[in-house]
């Protein structure tokens, strides 16, 4: 088959693109990031304490500068990345060298890191492009120092943490109660909270895929089930070491941490157990369903070989019979019988009706 | 195939569901939950010591409050689950919030956690349900506190501790004897116990379907091999991280739990261990099985062909001689003989018998 | 095909019961067991120092009472289980309520406990039925305390300490220089060295399974690996855990165990390790044996399919030889020749050698 | 087939040459090794410190003994290896025999040791040669002690360690302020990182073989799969040990490490890790690409046999009423019939035609 | 097909014998051993130190005894295995009546004991027999005590520790300096590292049944590919413990052991582990290989379907052509037309052309 002609046979071409498997492949987080630097950079600052809320939307990284000696918590929310914007304020508020790099980077594993006074997380945000029906990752970059937050996002379109704002608007809130290793347990589990809400959406993918393998499997449900299996790895990847980087919080013996917020941080710890767990769920269906596909394959092949080979085999004794009264001899017997042809013709039918009837008896089809 | 022609073929659309699939992948314990308020809710006060027993079924949660302050054991049983009466009886009680939310919640996998002063836990009792070949989950939170247990059961219709009521009743029974450790104890060995009477009645259904697969495998069996799959899914992950649970009850070093009670946590432990080997038991058997179903169906379809096959070349000799003398050469020998015809046909005849017999001297069928 | 045909056809229905599976998949030790109460109840009491040797059998369970008292060590065996009985001993002897539960149980996983004073182990006998070709279990439980050790066993038809009767009756055997914990020890081993000879047995059947499967390979052979398969099942429920078993004792810091006895148990350690190796080499091989099922039968199918196709297409030619002459147009060349039929006949005869030839120097065949 | 025939058909011979199973086979590290001697080696010395560079290229190895005692930091590179080289200098800087041999050696695993105050790390540089589509290794050695560093590479002709030699050229760098352990650090990290890249080319090649796959699949493209399979050995075998490597200089209490630059190898650990999964991701890639390549395969071998099966079957009917009209009976109706031919012929148009309109509406094509 | 003729056509015999199966499953380390009676035993006898090395052949074990309390450092080393001999010596040297059994044994899994202040080890030495392609054993015993080791070979005809003898012959050797525990590790070294050279020889073995699987598979590489298989677990099953073995010792705290043999250990160490990661890199190449074969297989048996199916498909319509012409109507347009039989020539000639034409087209062959 001509590569094109079988291609258009075999697949919609977006489902069977290698595309996703560079991306899962290309991964180097040692190299210098060849990020664009962001086009637009959102800075908000939230200086809070029980009584007080300033929440303002700032236009230079300059004017965070002062929140550093306020007595109440300041969160510094930065949207979008560029070099220089995040070097300042880093090295305003005294962040090793080393965790700038893992801000700008690109494709890192999730982890938790304790520098010099600072509690680093990295982790991802995930999104469910309903489009491509992929799964979409936003780095968030969060760091907790002492009565201060500084997190910063990839992406200045979307706002990962508004139900956060909500919450800090509220004077009685929780949130507006507690310290910043308070804050900084929100914004995990407002993290880990979202992976439910992709994985259901994976979750709607794979129920319509396995109701269209039940109902008429065809080679594009294989190149949906590929696309699906890279979808979790996907997703595995971004999940799996989130639970070794709550872990560690938990372990941690940081003095930014008070022992009140542990549980909620072992809550956070069970949702992501949870998390990784079903990740496993999804991926024993996913084997379910491959098997499924191609016991349906199977089965619609083995009926049409069958019954091919059924009718081939219950004309074959017509043929014969048409060979056997078909020779030139000249004493062939009814051959002058005028009933020889119905009765000859009799047994081309007869014999095939009871072939059918022995076989059904076997129970072949 | 036409879809709906083929599904019909197929299987049983009951089995072949893909309902079950979403139960399994929409898990999403961090939303608030969109729990339906229980129509019915029944409180029980059970207030014991060695010599008295105060039994009532009290009609508005206010009235537990009381037995707070009592020098007796107190277990106050609610079933069916509505958020006012569940954060009243929690704050008055003291329970942390957290662990109110995770009363609420849905879909929250098995733990245990030990939060100011009380002990928590969360599993889910196990239900067959016969008709749909299923296995449902009802969520019970059990607090056990000083001098007192309560336990949350979503459903009112359902009565999970009735054996522990016939206990209660019996004044020199060890249950009364003991602290409310040992009646939190007899909970977890009630749920787990149960646990095995609901894998032995998916064992009955496994076995079912083994005899079905050895008597007349047909497509539907692979559909009930899934189906039981996606049920052994379900009930691993609710028996699989009870172990944990028991785990962390018995490794705790909680004022709440007396020495002695230790050996009887540590004999659940021994169930919820075999348990979880049983589970692994069951996986092994249905991929037995589903090895057995392929092997079946490559055996019944191997035997179809190859007899079409050899009935096809059986006959082509045949063929062959009548298109030999069929033809219209002037001159062809034996044409004008009188018993040229029999000799032919004893030649469509033999040949074929001698292949057979060489074919089964070869062993080809 | 109909079920009973089919049946007959596949396999020997002794090989594919489903009796097994029920045997596997139906354990549940957490309900009160439906034990029959033993018919026969063998009483043995045996009471030793390195230099005297009391033995005798005794009717009735009182008569062992008087022994707990005796300043030498006292091994009393019971075979066969009877309720009433165990539990008058057990309670005379102050064995905890919940051993008891455990030695009148059915069921149960592998385990050892230290409680109040006593050191109990709970394990299974193997026995290798030849003519079911199944493993059998007989539950064995060893109470150690202060010099006594009480075993019983569920059946009083089988004999399995006879060994350790020989070695009693020896006074300078070390038995009987030694402690209760060395009793127990011996007890243990002679247990696990059965477990070598019951695999032993059970390699017998996969060595003449696979014996068969090379010599003619039938789909019985599929049954039987399969009956294996489950027989492994039983094998490794029983083994496994027996593992933790003797490692919880040689890690236990009871005083029923005397230092210079803990190499003895770290030597069953070893032998136990060795088995539960050698269970994951039965499973390989069975694996490996079952990879050879397969491709044995395929390679009989494709052998069979291939001669039928090739004869097909040989024969071919000659029909089509066959119909241009048989055609009655006026005009056909060599239709009026003398030798027309036989240079037919010829070509006929040389096509499909000529094919035979392109064949087989493709290697087809 | 004949050999050379069928190889020339399954394959290009250099994709599935053994040589590649023969090299990763083959690893024997405890042979004393039958290293061919360097024909070239290049001795470079860098003495530095914050304010002093002083760098050299020497030519013969006692050149190199005076920096033992500077109160700089000294980095003796060794590129390519002879036995009485290595000999001299490792006698001079009092490294153990052992280390010696190690140096030497073919085939290592990568590993870390602390010999008699010097710390010792073995990996492997890998390299990726486009032209065989291969990964190559270079095994460097590197020694850690009190103030000098000295490297050990296999190939003079590659280099390695160029962008450290850029890096210790500009005196403000963080190299040239720290001690001899961020030098170490700043090679493993070069290592790591040029793993990533060698992984990314191989990346390609995956992805390359996907597109073809997709495309146009032959059985050429499973030799590729296989060769990308055993790539992905060799790169797993010299990767995961490295990361045993990295955790235990972490964890090391040795005085060749300073506090501070703890957290520089914690930034190499989580790029290693990141390394390990990034592998396992490779694996399960390859592991749904060969899914893919069989399902392509036997869906295209499918498609032939169905419309093979299909022709052969619908021809099937013409064929038999080409012999009931062909049979030589006096008798025979519509034989006279001046439309009986067309009325035979349409028979034998408007059957397959219905057959091939009941198939289609079956789906079966 | 009759047993003989297709064992005949599927295997090599020797290749496919149980008898390698049987050596697999039967293992007994429990059982006494029916060890024959050694007909040659060699004791020689090495006392060393760094300045004397006296060296003899001793005719009876008695010889031996003298040297207990020499000085020096005394090696007896006992080729061969007598019952008598082995308890007389072990129990003149006090070596615990477990080890003697030990070391009489058959089939012990690999393992190391400290008892009553000796160091025992117990390994399997490998040897590749390249007649039968198999992998075999030797047990060892080593008998670390204070300044003495004894060594038991099971075979008198090999020579395992004939490097150990040169080396000891040279006065300035390490090994001449130092302790019994650095002959110990010597004895170690020496076993492991012919691991590496039995690997090696199975490794060719490997390389040349993929030049085959590649070149020409056929049944009997199967046959092969599962003898490998056999080889593997037991070569796994030699090593496997091994590791746990010197892991053992490392970790020692025995007297007998001088901190600065720890490092040689080690080394050991890291060769056995790496020889651990082999024997998964040599199964993963294995199981690549069986995947090779089964395609192989695949693509030859579709190859000749194909073919077949194409030939017979081809050939249909000429038949078909035939059956029209050869129809007896009275009227058949072109029948009495001169050059009618050559158009139904091309048409049959043209007709399997051109579907040739489109099947190329197609990409159907």
């Amino acid at each position: 088959m001509q590569p094109a002609k079988y291609l258009k046979y075999l697949s919609l071409p977006a489902l069977f693109g290698t595309d996703r498997t560079k991306e899962i492949l290309h991964v180097n987080p040692t190299v210098i990031p060849i990020r664009e630097e962001a086009q637009e950079v959102n800075l908000y600052i939230y200086d809070y304490d029980a009584t007080t809320l300033i929440e303002k939307k700032v236009g230079d990284i300059e004017s965070c500068f002062g929140f550093k000696t306020s007595n109440r918590i300041s969160w510094i929310n930065i949207d979008g990345l560029r070099k220089t914007e995040v070097e300042t304020i880093c090295n305003h508020f005294g962040i090793h060298p080393l965790l700038i790099e893992d801000i700008l980077s690109i494709g890192q594993r999730p982890k938790m890191d304790e520098v010099e006074g600072v509690m680093f997380c990295l982790l991802n945000m995930l999104y469910f492009n309903s489009a491509k029906k992929a799964v979409e990752t936003e780095q968030i970059s969060i760091v907790l120092g002492k009565d201060f937050v500084i997190s910063f996002q990839e992406d200045a379109n979307r706002d990962v943490f508004d139900p956060l704002r909500q919450k800090l608007a509220i004077a009685q809130s929780k949130l507006r109660q507690r310290g910043a290793d308070y804050l900084n347990y929100t914004m995990l589990d407002l993290i880990v909270d979202n992976y439910y809400n992709v994985m259901e959406k994976l979750g709607d993918e794979i129920e319509m895929l396995e109701e269209e393998l039940i109902r008429r499997s065809n080679p594009s449900s294989l190149a949906r089930i590929n696309q699906v299996r890279k979808e979790l790895i996907i997703l595995k990847r971004n999940i799996a070491p989130v639970r070794d980087l709550i872990n560690s919080i938990i372990r941690s013996e940081s003095d930014l941490l008070e022992d009140r917020t542990t549980k909620y941080f072992k809550d956070v710890y069970d949702h992501i157990v949870q998390a990784s767990d079903l990740c496993e769920n999804y991926r024993d269906i996913m084997v379910s369903m491959q098997d499924l596909y191609i016991n349906n394959v199977n089965l619609r092949m083995n009926e049409v070989m069958k019954v091919m080979a059924i009718v081939t085999c219950l004309l074959a004794p017509a043929t014969v019979i048409g060979g056997i009264f078909g020779m030139n001899f000249e004493t062939i017997p009814y051959i002058h019988n005028k009933y020889g042809f119905f009765i000859a013709l009799s047994a081309m039918l007869f014999i095939p009706i009871w072939m059918l009837f022995v076989f059904r008896r076997r129970g072949w089809f």
